[in-house]
């Protein structure tokens, strides 16, 4: 008889006991304080309601929970294959077969871990996909985690637990997050294109119109194709544009999508899984014949980074018109113009061609946007899912103080006019006076003492300011407070500044009643509803300026880390991500009817 | 009637007040101020009474001061000869025959000074050595001093005031600084030998047994010679020895000196003051035919700053058995070794040649060494002269600090592991824990986010710490509460360290009885005493090791700038430091009469 929700939620306590037994390893507290919480609206409730009992339970529990794991080091074998083994997940670390050097290596890794940690390494080794990891991936993960803090890794190694649980409860079930692999695999294979010179290190890169680019841009047309949409073109910039049609052809359309180009070296889902999700979406739609009164436009934007051009949010920002036709004439590091590029991918290249992609807003529902946090929060709040509260507005400068350089040993302390002192009194300013707002962030990111020695007093300092805040008002009292504070700092130490501003965006808050939609979605789930800013810039920003916009973010692993290799997201997440965004499609199908 | 002490002491006060008048441009009050402090001892003391009371005097008082000075650059002329001008020092600016773009820029520097001071461009141009600076020095002095901050400026302009009050006060009272002029003089000189490609930029570089090396050396050992040593010599490192015998030859010695070779690029007085100022007083001797009772040896050290090659204090280690035969291996940038540079100047280039060196400290009385002081102290507290209470035992760490690079617009204030914000605290701790100790310094001079962009939160910070005390224990202390910090600031913020030390030098106290010769010699000067560590280490560190020890610091002019061209200090300052010698050697024959 297949475990369901229903079936957990009637039975007894003993009785539901005994269906989540071995969840967590010799950890049946765990399952029984969350049989207390029933009943669960979702496996996703379940999984957050057992990962909040966790973080409840105190230092004490959590590293017996951690130590009751057997090692992953002991699974390691030389050449030999499985023979009698069990099959379940964790038993099979995917660490069979190694090579001699392999297996040592694991051993003195493994070593070193429990020495560091105390508690064993601990990894969901089936990986996000939910198919097992490769040795060379477990090793890497292996040397990696070992060098993380304490605290750190055993919240890391606490969340690979909470994994494993969710695999072992996906089996319990019988249910595979099955939307979420398809996405998943989609952006797998998407990934297979990469820009000359990353490829062949395994590395992704994909800039505006490169042959790799325009590779991944046939892809997601035929993917779209595939999908069931009703039109798919690449545009004048090189959007790949889908259509759905609405029950009529007049109907109003919703515009959603994300970017398909990345940074250098980066992650396989910033951008893109905001081009899958609302695609697996369309596929359902199509898959039923059915229509919703309204039409759905997807557009995987050809541009956002400004990697290869110094031109950001090129693919979004030609929908809104606000594309520079001055950027046609820029050149890349070959000396390859934007012109020329877009006449060697096929497109027009001309003002006019580019000018008529602009969208009239009075055809359009709204935006909306999928994107992967690129940040930590969800994952260490154990949420596979956020409701983007606005957009930050950022500002950014880029500063100098200017001291007197003199004798380390001969300059007594009150007689210094220490460059670098200053700039130390301004970041931790900067870093309580952000916190201080709760949602503001502040970053000295650059900072360095040009040509200094180790027995020189410091006599000048340069450095960066980034401060970011979800609305305008916000961010400019955080940016006077941090100028007025670098002002009085160099004024009592008799130092002097200087500071140029470098960037400055607007704040693009979400729009009340569509981020209300995907708080909705959000709780259909029975997931936890947590609003929060989005700190990075995306390309709805952009429509933000003709049209209501809300943004949906899909939690991210290592710690939500991005513009790196390392970014990652589970099926899981990602199939929660496409539920989320087909029922925000039933509330507005709903509201339009 | 030349003025003499006696009749300025003993004068009416009208009449004191007239035989001062003009030393301040339009400020009589400070004459008419210092002649209530009568009696004074020397001219030193007048000197020093009237710094005292304009620094006492307030800034309103002290602007008015210094606008009471006429612009130098209205004393500027294109192409002119003095005709009808009149001869005295500050009227003739040494700013006439300017060429028409130096006039320009002179009246562009003084709009500037102006816009940005608010009081007119004060300098003594008839420099440090009272015999007039060129027209390039004046100019040059102008630019650098423009980009000084306010309140400094203010003091430097203050300071020039003096010092033009001085030259004035020598002029009245008909006396010159001849020792101290002969020594400078004798530093010009000697300062014309300098590395190749350093001497044709006119930069000052004379590192160890270089060609330029051995001219200074053949420069000194010729000026010992003329000075009046009995003996003179060249020893088996290349130090020069000048010993003037004692009245018997069995006679105890005192022995001084300090180094000869210079850091890149670097000042004039730096080491060389010690040799020459004793000098001038074995000339003094001689010239009287006088005997002391004990024999006087002074040796210029012919490597102490570690320029050439990896070995630093290798002239007066040598002294004491502390060279280390591995040095005659070690190679210089350009692939010559120790032994070799040491056949090149004629010398044995062996370990027992060098051995030999070793001095037998009871043949000893003790180690005096005069120094430039390289840092601010005395000339901001207007004193020519110092007595060091020790030399300051040092540590130096090459540390690292780790967190976790992220997002600077996704990742939260309170879930970041900024590395730089741990530096950030630690450098404003070491500031403060220094300070409590009054006279211990601690420095991070090296501050660097390795690959920081300013997007990222700094994931990594690299830094270096130098901290000193004068004393072992008060160093330890120090050092002990730095790390102690920087493990709780990481462990707060969940970051990780590294901190390796690349140097530790034990504090060399001065020997109390030999510091108090030096400090009744100051007194006896009738300047005030004012004890202070070096910050800096000193060939009277080796000497520390064998024999008790004491040292005289010089006012640096510029700050008390050092290892750069801008090191300075005056004719009569030297002055001062050949009469406190004198001093120093009449107690000590007083003592072992």
């Amino acid at each position: 008889m297949t475990l369901t929700l229903e079936r957990l939620n009637s039975a007894s306590v003993q009785e539901a006991a005994a269906l989540l037994d071995g969840l967590y390893e010799h950890s049946p507290w765990i399952a029984q304080a969350a049989i207390g919480q029933r009943p669960f609206r979702s496996l996703a409730h379940l999984k957050h309601a057992m990962a909040r009992l966790v973080e409840e339970a105190g230092e004490e529990r959590q590293l017996a929970l951690l130590r009751a794991h057997p090692e992953l080091a002991g699974k390691a074998m030389v050449g030999k294959s499985l023979t009698a083994e069990s099959t379940r997940e964790q038993d099979n670390a995917g660490l069979t077969n190694c090579t001699p050097a392999e297996f040592d290596q694991i051993q003195r890794l493994n070593a070193d871990y429990n020495a560091k940690f105390g508690f064993p390494f601990i990894l969901a080794v089936r990986g996000p996909r939910g198919t097992g990891l490769s040795r060379a991936e477990i090793i890497e993960t292996f040397e990696r985690r070992l060098a993380n803090p304490v605290d750190f890794e055993r919240a890391e190694g606490l969340r690979n637990v909470h994994r494993i649980a969710e695999i072992r409860l996906n089996d319990k079930f019988g249910v595979a997050p099955t939307q979420g692999e398809q996405v998943w695999d989609q952006l797998e294979r998407l990934s297979q294109f990469s820009d000359p010179g990353y490829k062949d290190k395994g590395q992704l890169t994909v800039t505006y119109l490169t042959d790799a680019h325009r590779s991944a841009s046939a892809r997601i047309e035929q993917d779209m194709k595939e999908a069931g949409f009703d039109e798919v073109s690449v545009d004048a910039v090189g959007n790949v544009v889908g259509v759905y049609q609405g029950a009529s052809a007049q109907a109003k359309r919703l515009l959603t999508g994300s970017h398909y180009d990345t940074v250098r070296n980066g992650g396989k889902y910033d951008g893109r899984l905001g081009i899958y999700v609302p695609m697996a979406c369309v596929r359902a739609l199509a898959k039923a014949k059915r229509r919703l009164p309204y039409g759905l436009e997807v557009i995987a934007f050809a541009e956002e980074e400004g990697q290869r051009y110094k031109a950001t949010f090129l693919g979004s920002g030609a929908l809104i018109g606000a594309f520079d036709p001055a950027w046609l004439d820029q050149r890349d590091a070959d000396g390859v113009s934007m012109r020329e590029a877009m006449h060697h991918a096929g497109l027009p290249g001309t003002v006019e061609a580019i000018a008529a992609l602009r969208r009239e807003p009075a055809r359009y529902l709204g935006f909306v946007e999928v994107h992967i946090e690129q940040g930590p929060v969800l994952n260490e709040l154990h949420l596979p899912l956020g409701a983007v509260t606005s957009i930050n507005g950022g500002v950014r400068y880029l500063c100098e103080v200017m001291g007197m350089a003199s004798h380390a040993g001969t300059t007594p302390m009150n007689r210094r006019r220490d460059a670098a002192l200053a700039v130390a009194e301004l970041a931790l300013f900067v870093e309580q006076r952000a916190a201080r707002d709760g949602d503001s962030v502040g970053t000295i990111g650059i900072l360095n003492v040009p040509g200094g020695s180790t027995n020189v007093v410091p006599g000048r300092c340069q450095f960066t300011l980034d401060l970011r805040a979800p609305n305008d008002r916000q961010r400019d009292a955080l940016v006077d407070d941090v100028l007025a504070q670098l002002k009085a700092i160099c004024e009592r130490r008799g130092l002097r500044f200087t500071c140029e501003q470098t960037m400055r965006a607007a704040a693009a808050p979400s729009h009340p009643q569509w981020q209300a939609r995907w708080e909705r979605a959000i709780e259909a789930l029975g997931v936890p509803l947590h609003r929060m800013p989005s700190g990075a810039g995306h390309d709805a920003m952009k429509l933000h300026e003709v049209m209501p916009q809300a943004m949906l973010f899909v939690r991210g692993q290592n710690s939500g880390i991005s513009h790196n290799p390392l970014e990652s997201t589970t099926a899981d997440d990602i199939d929660l991500a496409v539920q989320a965004f087909s029922d925000l499609l039933e509330q507005l199908a709903g509201e339009t009817r």
